[in-house]
């Protein structure tokens, strides 16, 4: 958080690439190709849904385009590919794009590596092709907007033919003209080329200047007349008008978060199928939280079919099939969520959160609080190998920053998991849960205290223990049997359960002295994970007991057995 | 290292997903969709550019498929997509791919989410499109083989409609029939309706294994063919049997690792400008090194046009255009070191490895020895801002198992962590690279220390010092200042350069406790990234000096002293 702060120091500067937050209208942070026009194709969705939803036949709130310029690099890109496809599937209509096809990459021209037909892959996707041969006809440009706009049922490519650098006699329509600045020479030539003053600097001419004034004059008066629409809408459909100003406002109603459900101690439950649980009450009272699986609905829980299923033509259900496309569903919720009015979630596999981790970043960048739900968290999930089982993950999202990892280690915790997301605002939240089943922890001593990222789950929380075991998620359970262990030996143990580490290094000093008093050193933190985000609270003394390389294919038990993931090894460490 | 061990164990275990190394016959590891079919397309480019360096008109040393077997689900991946568009750019006609058309995912028929022409969009990559109307058709598979294998100048893909779990009465085209199993009573009904006995466990029909038993003795009979092919071959063109010989068996020629560049102390030199001259050197001497840039190549210092580059029909110079895929050419590398006879290395910046992560993570689960050139290494990039500007990726590439980061502090750390890279075989290993410049720094103290991970740069290296400054990369020249100051106040400092944390915790404890006395808990180190990875070396009384969240736009200078990244704060830490 010391770091978002920094951040905010470098409002007054002018970023690199375009950034949400710092320049006024701009509408999301890109520069990592691939990520603008998936982004632009969830602000397209949540117009389709938001249209659906609050137009009524006497008044219009929303009807709105969503325009993207893509470059032949973002077009490369397989996020790019998978949310265009998508957008095609679901026939967002609203969904105009650019390609600036002016055939120069970095390296050189596209024939080095872009031999593609463009045109007919966005065909392929379902999209409505233009082309546009000359990117300085304007007037050509306008008709090819008019009759994208014209097409309700597909989104369009607009394909421009343009020359980069245009009007620079030497570096026009070379890479010259991509990565690196004109130099001076080059630009006074240019602007010689334009007939402008060679010496003016930021020069804005005349007849810029009067259109752009236009278009100020413009958007205020196209503000001023929704904003009357809206109200006479609002007078019409009080409760509609109400429900859109609230979910725009990003506020949830009223008693969203209580009387979610509780767990008692004992049994087992997998905390995917408590997130379910937990996910489908929500939903119920929060139409704002829209998503849906990479194609593993069923494993992750986000199956709730009685809040409907968005398709092409039909978009208001709060569940979205995105496909095995994990990096563009990121995408896709990233721009939901920028373009306001919903609380999207996403869900895979935690080991492939590898796909999405550029939208995940970028989401953390510009504080968007898009919700994973990442399911199968651990060689917990048994036979289908190690090319399913996350080892290196927690550790890898929790080094992004902004990014606050929840693990929960039982049911009730899981609950609380989830209002910690939903209550997030200013960045994304990885839920992350387990395929097996693990057993309920005492719901008393859990209480709301995951929300504070670690706490005293059993022991004695006012005297200084002699042990202290750490766990988080599955292995919580581990670290209670190990207790049991130590204590019958008659060692004071104390077991703290870790949901959250981001939350919990934002407590005070008070709460974190309180859960892991500094001068106990006796510490065992076990995770079925490798061992790299515990060595901040393990010390030189302190002992690890969880993944030490990749895991391998056989039942749950017995690979926590092989790998020695036991109470009895997490026991046996606090002893030595 | 420790992980591999336990690996190993597995061994006899049958995979979940095929995973190479494991199963006789399975050439390659799958699982995480679109990773198969990527991976294929660097074998097929593996062959067809050994075809045209080996291959002579008397003798065809070179020849084969690669055969592919995709889902939609596979082809619904991102991935996918980047590496069929290479594919059929550079037109890799050997490589054939059979896509099973079930309509079917997890999550139901292929209609909630995937409305493509697939057809027609691997048409727009430059593909062949075959259909094959009935997966059961034996007759229509082979003409349509025959077909595909006759066009040598397009990659093919060919159509099959097939029905998921046929045979199964109940269960046959539907998702029902994906991820879980039949049953014991579906599996009875299913062998009834083939007519087999409903009680035998794992039955080979006569017919099959007459059929599968011919196909061995075809194979012993192709593969003593082409040994005779070969030795023809070997004693007509001795030098290129050799050279086969050699790039097969992995073994690099007599002094190749001699007389690299070396560096003079003082000057200053991005250490991507001291690995360009490097590996320039290197390719000239192995023309198994084969690779390129996801299009950044100049920035990347991967620009070596006299070692030829490799275009459609054209395949044998050392430099790929990638393209902006960089998650496709991750696994294109993958791909041509598992074919055999390459050293494949690719590069961007270091900040999209997040793009790159699933498909480095399979090398690592291979143990295949890519090489991932990364240059742009912080917000030392400057200008391109916090989008472009790795924080997190230093740690997030330490945490996978078996991947070695090796981030150099000088020209001659340079040339010893590619020596590091090419001497390692059982795994992949990141080169990290800055964009701005670095001192040089004593050579003879440099020496090949490197190479054991961390080591004394700087200090009394028999005498345990006051303090120990650890650093990677651009912050060694912090370190270095840091202790100038230091020893100007009479504190005995040792600086410690650290370019790979992966090498010095596989040292012996000797040498670790040599560097970095276990009694000296005055520690600071300092990097220009999060803090994650460095605790382990910290304990609960060492300082980190680093970046706590994103990056920022502005020149290097400017950042590093606003984000506190200087040799006083690295000294202030050292004093309190």
């Amino acid at each position: 958080l010391d770091g978002l702060k920094n951040f905010r120091q470098w409002d007054s500067l002018t970023p690199g690439h375009p950034e949400v937050h710092h320049t006024p209208g701009i509408e999301t942070t890109t520069g990592p190709l691939g990520q603008g026009i998936s982004t632009a194709v969830g602000m397209a969705l949540a117009e389709a849904q938001l249209a659906e939803i609050f137009n009524t036949e006497d008044h219009t709130l929303v009807d709105h385009r969503t325009y993207v310029i893509a470059s032949d690099g973002d077009l490369m890109e397989g996020v790019a590919a998978e949310a265009a496809s998508l957008a095609g599937h679901l026939g967002l209509g609203k969904l105009i794009c650019y390609f600036d096809d002016n055939k120069i990459t970095i390296d050189g021209g596209t024939d080095l590596s872009f031999g593609e037909d463009v045109g007919k892959r966005f065909e392929s996707y379902g999209w409505q092709i233009i082309t546009v041969e000359d990117g300085e006809d304007l007037a050509a440009l306008r008709t090819a907007t008019h009759e994208a706009q014209r097409n309700l049922t597909q989104p369009t490519l607009i394909m421009v033919r343009t020359i980069i650098g245009i009007g620079s006699p030497n570096k026009a329509g070379k890479s010259a003209a991509h990565g690196s600045p004109l130099g001076e020479q080059e630009i006074e030539l240019t602007k010689a080329h334009y007939g402008w003053p060679t010496d003016a600097s930021f020069l804005v001419p005349a007849d810029v200047a009067e259109h752009m004034g236009k278009a100020v004059a413009r958007g205020q008066r196209d503000q001023a007349s929704w904003q009357e629409t809206f109200e006479a809408y609002a007078s019409a459909n009080p409760e509609k008008g109400a429900e859109w100003s609230r979910r725009m406002s990003g506020q949830m109603p009223e008693g969203w978060d209580q009387n979610l459900p509780q767990f008692e101690e004992g049994g087992s439950l997998a905390t995917r199928k408590s997130s379910a649980k937990v996910l489908g009450e929500l939903m119920g009272r929060l139409p704002e939280l829209v998503g849906g699986s990479a194609d593993l609905a069923g494993s992750n829980g986000t199956k709730h079919p009685q809040y409907g299923t968005v398709s092409r033509g039909s978009y208001t259900g709060q569940t979205i099939h995105f496909g095995v496309r994990e990096h563009g569903m990121a995408a896709i919720c990233a721009g939901m969520v920028l373009h306001g009015g919903f609380r999207p979630f996403c869900a895979t596999f935690l080991v492939f959160t590898d796909y999405m981790r550029p939208a995940i970043r970028l989401a953390a960048l510009m504080k968007q609080p898009v919700i994973y739900i990442m399911t199968h968290d651990s060689i917990g999930l048994g036979e289908d190998g190690p090319t399913h089982q996350p080892v290196e993950h927690l550790s890898a999202l929790r080094a992004i920053p902004n990014v606050h990892v929840v693990r929960p280690g039982d049911a009730n915790e899981t609950r609380e998991a989830w209002l910690y997301a939903m209550r997030r605002t200013d960045g994304p939240t990885v839920l992350v849960f387990t395929r097996q089943g693990v057993p309920t922890q005492n719901a008393q001593a859990v209480g709301h205290n995951p929300q504070k990222g670690a706490y005293v789950l059993a022991g004695d929380d006012q005297k200084a223990p002699e042990a202290i075991l750490m766990a988080s998620g599955s292995e919580v359970s581990i670290a209670m049997a190990a207790r049991d262990m130590l204590e019958a030996k008659g060692t004071a143990t104390r077991v703290v359960s870790v949901p959250c580490m981001e939350a919990f290094l934002a407590q005070d000093a008070d709460w974190q002295q309180a859960v892991l008093p500094s001068d106990v050193r006796c510490r065992v933190a076990v995770e079925a994970a490798t061992d790299m985000s515990w060595h901040r609270f393990l010390g030189f003394e302190g002992v690890f007991i969880g993944m030490k390389g990749f895991g391998a294919s056989a039942p749950a038990k017995v690979l926590f057995e092989k790998f020695g993931i036991t109470a009895e090894a997490v026991a046996a460490a606090a002893n030595r």
